[in-house]
């Protein structure tokens, strides 16, 4: 049974302290947040303690691993201070919103890589790990081009905006993610926005062609509002055939009527209800990489270069140009 | 070159005659029609000959081969009449609505059953001759369960379904040939009728369940009316597999809102769209067993079993009572 | 807190166990089963009491709810004796397999008849429930025809078949019941058997024809097998439109080749995963019902409904005559 | 009644001889090819006349309107003959391969450019008609992205990709004006390419992104290889909803099995079938506004503008950079 910490009680921390009460092999030892109401809510519905002092996570004996679902800003800190207190550490995307502050933290967690693991969430989705193993066992022979669709079904606060780094490091990153996960390493990255919000500054759609290493040529869809829901798809083509995963719906209910045929509900409004199933196999595959010792996967290191791949979109966007990646 | 007369210049005769216009092999050679003004009008827009005499069609030297699209009465009379004058016979179903007459009609061309093809036209669709090919390929091993959906968009007028000899042999007959095509002859019969119309005294709706003799069980769902379009749906089912064909939509696009995902036009109106392809190919075969001098399939015979398979139908849905097939 | 015990450790018990577990309204107090060993493995991996004594259940005052997931002909004995011992019930299907012992299960139950729950899953399943809304809010206008399509993936052991009712009474009483569900109360019963087996007397495959009070007409398509996997679904049709529930698919990924497209991997094979939102939904419905004292649907009086329908499928397949209900 | 030459016997030449002789209202009056044994073969099938003198087409005075089918670098001196001789002219994609003879063309029929179609045959297919009209009509608000996808089944010989002009100029020129007849003028063009063919030195795969006045973005993703067929889609959205057209297939069959699901034939395989209808369509279109005097569209214009937008393209994928347009 492992002991496990949840810092931050906030939407994206619930998610995890359920996953890790419903999981058969944790126990959820610890909520922590800055606000005591809201540790106090999560840990007292779970049956659990709570601190609104954070440092009692690392100091605590009996937690042995510890998910990070605080603030961004935050992440580093408590990477950094959870890897140095001896206890695994599952972080939310981004690391950071600034590349050398990942690479710091890199540098001051150095052989103690593969105690971290970073919430890629969709990388467990079951679609996409059947896609990857499809791929992987040839299906469509050598990956030549790669198409995901993600659209939000509407944006977040010109507030929460401001502080997100930007469409590319915000959302994109998952996008880039998905892209490395299926194809490996980028080489350029061509990123035109539109839709320039003026009182943020930042696009509210772009589009994004990556060129890998491999040859294969990735091609990125965004936009940070959706009228009928999130639209969340992967086309994976190769010279043997096609791999697609469709968006979901809350019901196999279609309706047909005089005028039209077979009309379904919107696709699920958002990521909680569309990787639900996800965040439960992501906390499985991190207490097996604690379990195993092996390292986690995806690391840290998936972390930097999603990011690095979204601050190249910030260039290119703002010039017109295609960027190498370093 | 086979020349071709067409007996009836009605909505179905013209559907015939521009299938003999299009097919390569055929030459439109005379329209027969008893309203000079109906067969006037599709002869002169095809630019061929017209007469309101069916028996010049007989007498014409010109004439190779006779389609039958005259009103159901006369059925019988002109299959007779052109197989006397030696001309192949291509003739709307239903052969008639008595069984007797059919009998009859059978024994005055005996010998020649051979000419005469009767115009099952589903049976030339592309997506049942699929079923076909693949049930017989082994696709689903032997057949255990065939459904047919075929559900009108609307009713015809009370005076149509007044001569129309009811539901079970007007409409459900098309359903019943289909079962006989994909599994053979019929053992049971069971029907069961609903939505029974004061002014006709006929059912709207029905669902008949056969035995056939291979031990499949075949299920008939009948409406005569469906909101949203033609539906027309055969499903077959085996040990290894199940081969199903959906219903048509005119366009491919499908529409998504607030509201809504994959919202899609209504299904294609009714049997001269949806079966647009199946008239042409069954033209094509009929001139193929002209040339070559085979059997025509389906034949005269197979006419025969399906207005059978109504009337026992008929008698089941008025006893209630499973009814042997002869 | 609502204090459940389950009765049963076997696979459906272990479901009703980990609903009970997952659910935020109840605690699993106690786990019963004849076999020490079954009881004990279910409750210690819950954390939880177990006895191999099911009186102990009916004794024990900390036990508010009893799940009845004993063997069938244990059900009506669990039923009377929770009831009893003022424990509210909520029990597997069916009732029990003798109509007579329905009855008298209700004559010594009655007055508390709002105290017990019989878990038809189908109706909880979230596509279900939609479609019901919808027929409810008129969308579909009066409600004429249902078709009701039910193939498990593989058909039980002989010993289980021999021990189950028939194909009726174990697997069409789903299906029965899904369709008063949707239409209400039924007039007459027409079955049709096929696919005997020798070993057991019992048919693999069955279509049923009902006459709904209404004057809807519901067909049930039902086979012990499917190659594919389990196909669960429901057509309701009526003036205005029509509402169908397709089946389930573990992922939403399509392969596309040279040798065919948008193939999809099998639909989910069977119950405890098709239906597994179903059972929890089953049970949250259950502790509402517990908590404001309103009677649970469905009740025991909807598990004899659907009991004497299958009794008239039982006389209808064996005499080939519809039968009339009551 | 339009009496119409084809000049070009090849493919896509007995395409529009064919299209010709079933139109209602045009006569198939002569056919030209400066080979013989081409030209003969398709008008004795047709039972008209033909020429291996191109010049004779121009000279008749049977002839109201010409179809230009020749090689792509005879279309500017047969539209340009063409239009002299008082004939409406239907070309062929593209105009020219060279924007200085397509600009040389527009110079010398100047004053008949409403006497000349372009043969996009995709604006005529019914579904991009559906979205057209229904963009027109306000259902998905605003164009914000287009996303078209377009993959042949395989690639053209080595001899023909070496005089086509290269895939921007060949095949993503159909994709440029199905963007410019979506979302109107494009501003700026971003290229890139891969699966660089050694031998021709063109690509074979491609990405595009391209900013339109309006401040929609567009996307086109192409191939010249497909293992399922003819990959032929487009995603159109805006603020209130999307359209989106999928493949077409030869049937509606899907067969399951114990491996899988819904599994469809291919895609239907290439232009000639997926867009029969759209060539159809064409025709009709172009004699209609013969008869009206109105100019057809899309125009000579059009056909300058997309080979515009294919030259823009060429020279970002030789740089990297984002191309303005003009």
């Amino acid at each position: 049974m492992l002991n496990v910490a949840v810092i931050g009680a906030g939407r994206i921390g619930r998610v995890h302290a359920r996953s890790v009460l419903a999981h058969p092999g944790t126990r959820l030892a610890l909520v922590a947040d800055a606000s005591p109401v809201a540790a106090r809510e999560v840990a007292e519905s779970a049956g659990t303690r709570w601190t609104d002092q954070v440092d009692d996570v690392f100091a605590d004996d009996q937690v042995d691993a510890v998910v990070v679902a605080s603030p961004t800003p935050f992440h580093v800190d408590h990477i950094v201070a959870g890897v140095a207190s001896g206890k695994a550490v599952l972080t939310e995307k981004p690391v950071d919103l600034d590349l050398r502050r990942v690479d710091a933290c890199l540098e001051q967690i150095r052989g103690s890589e593969h105690r971290v693991m970073v919430g890629f969430n969709r990388r467990f989705d079951a679609g996409i790990q059947e896609i990857r193993q499809r791929v992987l066992a040839g299906d469509v022979g050598e990956v030549e081009q790669v198409v995901v669709t993600s659209r939000d079904p509407s944006p977040p606060s010109p507030e929460y905006i401001a502080s997100s780094g930007g469409i590319f490091r915000d959302m994109t990153i998952h996008d880039l993610d998905m892209v490395r996960f299926l194809v490996g390493e980028v080489a350029t990255v061509q990123a035109t926005g539109h839709q320039l919000d003026p009182v943020t500054g930042d696009h509210h759609g772009a589009v994004l062609v990556l060129t890998a290493r491999s040859g294969a040529l990735a091609t990125i869809v965004n936009s940070r509002h959706n009228a009928s829901g999130y639209d969340q798809r992967v086309e994976v083509v190769g010279p043997r055939g096609a791999l697609s995963q469709a968006n979901h719906r809350p019901t196999a209910v279609s309706y047909s009527s005089a005028e039209f045929s077979d009309r379904q509900r919107p696709w699920v409004n958002f990521f909680l209800e569309r990787y639900a199933q996800a965040y439960a196999a992501e906390l499985d595959a991190f207490v097996r990489a604690v379990r195993t010792g092996e390292a986690p996967s995806p690391g840290i290191a998936d972390g930097r270069a999603a990011l690095l791949l979204a601050d190249c979109a910030v260039r290119s966007a703002a010039t017109g140009r295609a960027v190498a990646v370093e």
